[in-house]
């Protein structure tokens, strides 16, 4: 079971993270160790050749991987980034994002896990995310 | 030299690259295989603790390395990021970003470069990226 | 179905990949798209604090990767890592090491894919990767 | 300066570190912060098509790392490789290889740096690293 709830996680976004309130991410589902987060389409998530750009896919997994975390250690704000290693894997198509995360590892200090970013409705994986958290004392 | 002006490449942002146009990213430098880019603070950027948001940096850095690349080979919009490996070193106190790219092999198909990313006006870098682009034909 | 036999594997193994050789690497499953691949437990694999050196459990999640790949295309000897990214989990205990392979996206001159290695017997994920390989036109 | 010599970290690899001993693997170099490594050339090392096998740049490049760390630490025998990733940017010819590292953050916890590889008397790059090692407390 996840120890934050959908409206928990969106109070947060809404109060203390800008990012993800501007680019409009949505929580769909949160369970322990993993989140479902969506990004609705904008034509400002385009580059040219109609493909979806590179930095909203990084915020949305990001914020995906940040919301796993936190099914597992509560309203942690502190929980920071330390490393993210994405590859991307298809160009990806207009429509909405949506970055499924999932933990590897809880340890007391460092989290770490995977994130699969698709385009909704597409089976492709778009893009591919492993990344590090690290938590405070 | 640089094969493309820094007016060029800002109006490329402006038509072509809303995530940059809209983060008022700002195009500082540019010579053969080496640019420096600025994100002017906003408090949109914050996280929880007063430190900027990591996907700001991820765009910041991303933005920087496709204008390195673009130094040598000219215009070439569909350049794309395969893989990205940014490490974040510091908590960034509020301020203007500054990340410095450099390319370290440009080949027919892909070029890899590093970046830098430093708060405008202190010494310790806040995060450290290795980025990977496709070049089209 | 693979497109390799474990035989074919282990005679490309003897006569062309030395440090799989010496480091007595196994293949132990191929299906396709997946391998499993084993580290025989030698003392030479040591680091201080009795924990298994890093470059061996790298050199295993290569190989793994590697034989993931010719499961799908066959034997290409060209086929090259282009880009490798780990993190380490859990301080291995000493004992055989299993990684275990899976393709996530096969292009036609680019794959990707993960790699978990455990030690045989125990439940922690000790290492884990993701890995690009190119492959000859 | 140095907080080891070139003799303390040589007699650690012949007592500690045996990947490293067996690949005979030779401290060049050290200064505050930077090693420099060789790699002496062994037929071992190849690959199909007369290139280098990137398990042994991964590991010489680790080493490097690891040296260029207890630099600034001194002997820390239980400083561990958290993150490492790795970029092969050209196919090595055969030769010695040799390992630049350089450290660009050390804290409390975490030290992170990256490497460069070379083939010795070659220009290009082949491998380029970012790695972060934990340091014991």
């Amino acid at each position: 079971m996840s120890l934050i709830s959908i409206e928990e996680l969106e109070r947060l976004t809404r109060e203390k993270l800008p990012f993800a309130r501007i680019s409009k991410f949505r929580v769909e589902k949160l369970e322990s160790g993993r989140a479902t987060v969506r990004a609705p389409y904008s034509s400002e998530f385009l580059r040219p050749g109609g493909t979806i750009s590179g930095p909203i896919m990084m915020g949305l997994a990001d914020f995906a991987m940040y919301a796993a975390v936190l099914t597992r250690v509560g309203i942690v704000e502190l929980a920071l980034t330390t490393n993210f290693n994405i590859n991307f894997l298809h160009r990806p198509k207009p429509g909405d994002l949506l970055a499924k995360a999932r933990l590897i590892r809880l340890g007391k200090h460092l989290a770490m896990g995977e994130v699969e970013v698709y385009v909704d409705g597409h089976e492709d994986m778009v893009a591919h995310v492993t990344s590090t958290y690290s938590l405070p004392p």
